[in-house]
């Protein structure tokens, strides 16, 4: 049994580069009870390969993105909130992406137009719109999430009273858009990939593997696999402990996700710049916040804590009150995923019931 | 005309990691007048993709990798100083390597032996055998170089007076590791790898470029890809500029290496373990250094600055009078090529016909 329901998009659903999608569907789970005040309604969006799955629950007990994170007593805490958590369109666990059908059936493949993480934002929208909530607490991401988050403020001004972003950009390094690229070409230079037409029995796996390989590399830090793994050697063959573990992950992956999806998302987090929704000092004092919690990791490689300061600096300057939580960890960006406690007591400070007063005085 | 020479190496040629060549040479090339003194010799190893063409000559007006500090006035400055420049074993610029010959006539191909950074510095050894040299002033390297400088020094004692170890480590990272995997997945999953016995005409191409896209990136650092690409777009298609410069990195690169020598050195990189040749304290105790100049860059990824200063505490801990050269620069790892400048001082007085004896002074 899945705890996923569906939220319809508008017929036909405006991209942001352009185009439309004839239909489609977010794929959202809830928790905590929906009886909580509108304003006490959380949003939330996920990383490049996050489900909405974010917590277990009777229906799912499988354990959630963010488990220890989101629940009754935790951080995001489910007695006092009702949190809604999305699958990013054009993802492949339940939204619409290029592994779902067109209207006339067929797979959308390579045709499936380009995204933006504008049109994931606006999938967040759409689910609060079928859910029938007109106000937020927060709007909550982490990675391509905290992104999200960013780009939902920027569309929907006046929804969200709070932003938390963690190890999110307001607009992707040159590194990072290589590493990508990388990323993208070893999935498109498989075989297997038939230009995006793949035979769904016959995914091009090996290239997906290979691009999961080097994302989880750039997720954690140099000083963390080091500790982790340093040079010993796996259990079985002539490879290093590293070698395994990089393989096993891409192995994983590779049986979970979809090609044509992994590569509009990783596309989108590329093109996404704040900055072209206008000045972000301006985006941002329109938006209606009342205050923002931006987080990052010192040793984060690939959303280094220059770009989350860069975001706080634009925050500050629109007058919202702002607390910038700076980590170290040596997990480098995959931090908010394996050492949440870090993150934690700011987060309860930000979700606390006198926040709102507090930060009212503070402004 | 090519101004490579060519150093048999002994029959059998027994390897570090076991096993031996049957037969096999070293491609070299040397600047300066072999007139000098054997005291006023370098042997220079270079990285990865190095050939011996350290620096253009009449033979070879072709741009050397190190064009600007090889040379008559010179930090290397060949009006004082013969220096050698070896094509490292495994490598395919001369030397023997997968892409060469047999006994027999056939490719060595998948057959040719695990390499190890110890066989490419006992290369060097053949080199100066077969010139006639039993003395060094330095031996000298920059990243596998630099390893490979280190591998010299510990496997051949009283041999060199001097060290210059640039951007080289005593041991690789489990980053670094990591990302050499990956690059090496990409080429072994390539189907024109065939298992390593592919066809001279058709290599595993998009492999090869992929592996170089990745090792491009890793060799810069993000400030400098930052400064150079930005967000900017490339100047065709929907890409970044970013982009576009990897690919063409990567398309020369595939059509100059061969993929069997690429996976045989990068392996050779992961293995590399200075303290596999017992304690390096006592190890460059043993090895009759005078002086020693150990260079690296802040930015630097691969090889990053705490494993040249471990490098420094062992030599200093021997004994050795140790220069640690911190360098700041944008371009991360490949300083020592495109900002060669910044070392240009230490190595002048380095290579300072007075060095020999403050040094001796020093000690």
């Amino acid at each position: 049994m899945s705890a996923t329901r569906y939220a319809p998009l508008p017929e036909p659903f405006a991209l942001h580069a352009g185009g439309a999608l004839p239909s489609g569907r977010i794929a959202y789970e809830t928790f905590g009870s929906p009886a909580a005040a509108a304003e006490r309604t959380i949003l939330l969006f996920g990383g490049l390969s996050a489900s909405a799955h974010a917590r277990s629950s009777p229906e799912n007990p499988q354990p959630g993105w963010w488990e220890e994170v989101v629940g009754p007593g935790r951080a995001l805490d489910t007695e006092r909130f009702f949190v809604v958590c999305v699958n990013s369109l054009g993802s492949c666990f339940g939204s619409t992406g290029p592994a779902t059908p067109r209207p006339d059936g067929r797979r959308w493949g390579a045709d499936f137009p380009t995204l933006s993480v504008e049109d994931i934002a606006n999938g967040g929208r759409q689910v609060l719109r079928h859910l029938g909530i007109a106000q937020l607490h927060s709007v909550v991401g982490a990675s391509l999430g905290g992104m999200t988050a960013l780009a939902f403020v920027a569309q929907h001004p006046g929804i969200a009273r709070h932003l938390v972003s963690i190890s999110g950009t307001a607009a992707a390094s040159a590194l990072t858009i290589g590493l990508r690229a990388v990323q993208r070409e070893a999935i498109e230079r498989d075989p297997d990939f038939r230009n995006g037409d793949y035979d769904p029995e016959h995914p091009p796996r090996n290239g997906l593997r290979l691009a999961r390989m080097l994302g989880t590399l750039t997720y954690r830090a140099p000083a963390g696999l080091a500790t982790r793994f340093g040079r010993t050697r796996a259990v079985t063959g002539d490879r290093f402990a590293i070698e395994e573990y990089l393989t096993q992950h891409g192995e994983r992956f590779a049986d979970q996700f979809d090609a044509n999806a992994y590569l509009r998302l990783s596309r989108a987090m590329d093109r996404f710049d704040l900055a072209a929704h206008g000045d972000p000092e301006k985006t941002f004092a329109a938006a209606g916040l009342r205050s923002a919690l931006i987080a990052g990791v010192e040793q984060d490689l690939l959303f280094p804590l220059s770009e989350q300061a860069s975001i706080v600096e634009h925050l500050q300057r629109a007058g919202v009150a702002t607390h910038f939580l700076r980590i170290s960890s040596e997990h480098g960006h995959d931090a908010f995923l394996l050492e949440h406690a870090l993150f934690e007591p700011a987060l309860r400070r930000h979700f606390h019931p006198l926040n709102d007063q507090v930060i009212a005085h503070a402004c």
